[in-house]
């Protein structure tokens, strides 16, 4: 019963544009990325809530993959939505509107089953929201999360109190910039560690990902794509795939940490070549396969 | 006699100011920075010229490593002269003054011995002078050359026949998206590969470099630096430490390319930890041979 992993945060309905064309009411949502992402690796368990509006053909997919929505509530209202654009180059992209619906009140409870989760990932979500995850579960648990920007800016404290209580932090290199006022990545990695994890992950989108620790210094390359379709959720794609990967290891060694990064650099790389979440789980494992090959290739000089 | 690299380039004089401090009149230019770094592993035949106020001291020290200056021409008139300012962070660098001096001049001569050269890099200049180089070589050699926007701008027909003649082309991402028109990498590399050259390979700065050829994709990472004191020469102290460690071997298989790029980075990560082309030259080989197992490990899985 090791061989399963906690994910919990948000899943959205997304309008996305981007070169490639147009696509309205996308299951997306960074727990759906991950859980998705995950499940080609492992068992997943999700806690999440979704309105009334949300597609039963998105909840078949979710059960497909071998992901438990005994967590995922059900609430009057709508779906928690995204719309978003992303310039021709990918090198911005414009929040057109948010929706939060539902996702306004959530506030994740964790079945009694799921207490005795052994690896866990918490999407970005409120860090307030996030201790509430950590509170309810035994211990023991490997715990990885995601923030993002705007609870650097506005929830600092309990976003600390979050840093000192995971293993692994996994954020964009912009906000270990922010969190830490330094430029170099490696000075802000260090000065991250000192505030709690044991791990952190840095990533730098369509550059890699790098990973520290105390003893640990290791770089996942992305592989050179020849077209983007849709980058939206290529981040919690990677996180997902790698805590896939570790929780169906049942081991938290770097060594797995490692070998989770480059399968999760693998799902990111076949997940933004298509839209929505749904575009990975339609991906021959056999594909995942040949791109963790060809990620292991990139780097080696044989 | 295998075992020299034939460098040929601008020698100058910069006024640096970074975040670190400002220096003056510190030994500079693409075929410096590619000479020394070449130096660390072979040994260089250098083509350049300088003015009447080229200090001493610079020259002695290109003597000191294996750096063979027959082909360095002392003409009447003032030296290359760049004065540049990097932002603080390095996300940019203004050009505070250029003075051509005796450089507007340069007319490179190979001396008769040079002609026979087995491994040849040509630092950015004018593509007309690159060709003029290829011109005075024997059939047989191994060429790579360096470019940048302003001949991808003003002599495209000129940089198109070089690019036709050479077996390795080494340009930054910015660089391959304006001579293609392509923002993915991986496209802009193919097609800049059906222009001639066997091999290519695409520099991302602090984010590592690509390898690309027929039958070769492979990317050499960058170490996360604890402080960056002066960028200035990084991309040419790569090329000139990749080229250094190939001619030094004897062999342009991919294998030693690939390696060629690991110590040339290596390399790059010394030299921007303090001012100028000299900075390198006084780095102990012990030091470059870490560097450049820390790279290895940095993307092995064990």
């Amino acid at each position: 019963m090791t061989n399963r992993l906690l994910v919990v945060g948000s899943v959205a309905l997304d309008d996305l544009t981007t070169h490639a064309g147009q696509r309205t009411e996308v299951l997306g949502g960074a727990a759906t990325y991950i859980a998705i992402a995950a499940s080609r690796f492992c068992a997943v368990d999700l806690v999440a809530v979704v309105g009334s509006d949300f597609p039963e053909r998105h909840v078949l997919l979710l059960e497909q993959h071998k992901i438990d929505l005994s967590g995922l509530e059900h609430a009057a209202g709508r779906t928690f939505r995204w719309a978003g654009q992303y310039a021709e180059d990918f090198s911005s992209r414009t929040t057109l509107s948010t929706e939060l619906g539902v996702f306004e009140h959530f506030d994740p409870k964790l079945p009694p089953t799921y207490r005795s989760s052994r690896f866990v990932l918490l999407g970005n979500i409120h860090p307030g929201l996030q201790l509430k995850v950590l509170d309810q579960l035994e211990p023991g648990a490997f715990v990885a999360a995601d923030t993002m920007n705007l609870w650097i800016d506005i929830t600092p404290q309990e976003l600390g109190q979050l840093i000192s209580r995971v293993d692994l932090l996994i954020i964009n290199d912009e906000e270990a910039h922010q969190l830490t006022g330094e430029r170099q990545v490696s000075v802000a990695a260090a000065q991250i560690l000192r505030r709690g994890p044991k791990l952190l992950i840095i990533k730098r989108g369509e550059h890699g990902a790098y990973l520290f620790g105390k003893d640990t210094l290791f770089f996942a390359p992305a592989l050179p794509l020849p077209e983007v379709v849709d980058p939206t959720g290529a981040g919690d794609t990677f996180a997902g795939g790698l805590m896939g990967v570790v929780a169906a290891s049942g081991k938290s060694s770097a060594a797995t940490i490692k070998k989770g990064m480059m399968y999760g650099a693998a799902c990111a790389s076949a997940a933004v070549e298509g839209f929505g979440a749904d575009f990975l789980a339609a991906a021959p494992l056999a594909l995942i396969e040949e791109r963790y090959q060809q990620l292991r290739r990139l780097v080696s000089l044989d």
